[in-house]
């Protein structure tokens, strides 16, 4: 096991219905030492790519996304979750829903941080079925910058997400990836 | 002028009705190197607090939040806005009202991720009228923590916000208080 997932064993909460809580250290308190692990690792996977730039989604991706960004010394990008219909300033926009709390939302990213100059790392918490992801590589396609990687801090092996990411070619690096949540309340992790 | 005051000179863009916008290099677009020098900062101005726990609010203090804790070496929580009514678990909340967005959002901080142990600094991005970081406060008093201090990036001095707060004895920080927004375009920072 890596660092992270004997965290996950240690200090992760598994409930009915195939969901592990981590909010104790990665996305309501935050351990910054673990985050700053956790940055370390993505630059030493992702070290050949040119990346200028690091995109996440708010909220929980912030947090992460600017902690790996010390590491590659680039700014961070964050997608905005917004219910406004009328956006006035020049946006980029994509529709992502959200199966955790069941709703729709629009996310934006202001056009003048995006463009085809830019090599970007996607960074994000959680994927599951990979819908905010998608939503975030659209805007990336639509701005005409490089997705020069993903990286997840945690991947629901068993969902379709990463799969399908993978196939479509991306380099996505998940630094554990859940592959079966055991009837004993024990995960079984991805050997990567 | 200070680093950050010559940062939002450089890079701020105001607009009608004594906006300012740094999204830039601050709530968008995030300047790693920008938010450590901060960090760097909020750490001499409250060297002499035994800080062992950072609290923000989502989404634009949880980079700043992360960045800052890095210099305490304590974790962050970060308060998160709730639409739901019935919350599941056991938490704190506060009703904050956004002049922003025209809205009511209710925060929730777990409850166990604050205690009477705990020796908070509060960081948050802006501080205008003061409604938001009066949510915060209210949770940890609620929760018995301690407030050793409070550190905003930029105070608008105009509003009520930040006096208030001061009257009420608390050690408050702001690394750029904006006194006015003159009919030029400019902008006075006040003298500290």
């Amino acid at each position: 096991m890596n660092f992270l997932e004997e965290r996950i064993v240690k200090d992760g909460v598994i409930k009915e219905g195939n969901v592990l809580k981590v909010d104790s250290f990665l996305n309501h308190q935050m351990d910054i030492e673990l985050l700053d692990r956790i940055g370390a690792e993505f630059k030493a996977r992702f070290a050949s790519h040119p990346i200028n730039k690091i995109l996440t989604i708010e909220a929980s991706g912030i947090g992460i996304a600017c902690m790996v960004a010390r590491h590659f010394n680039v700014p961070v990008v964050f997608a905005k979750k917004s219910k406004t219909i009328n956006l006035d300033d020049d946006v980029y926009t994509a529709e992502v829903e959200s199966f955790t709390h069941r709703c729709k939302n629009t996310v934006v990213v202001s056009k003048k941080f995006l463009s085809p100059d830019d090599h970007v790392l996607v960074i994000d918490d959680f994927l599951a079925n990979g819908c905010a992801l998608q939503g975030l590589l659209s805007i990336l396609h639509a701005a005409g910058a490089t997705v020069e990687g993903i990286g997840i801090v945690i991947e629901k092996g068993f969902q379709n997400g990463g799969r399908t990411i993978r196939n479509l070619g991306y380099h996505l690096e998940s630094l554990a990836i859940i592959d079966k949540f055991n009837d004993d309340g024990t995960l079984t992790f991805r050997e990567q």
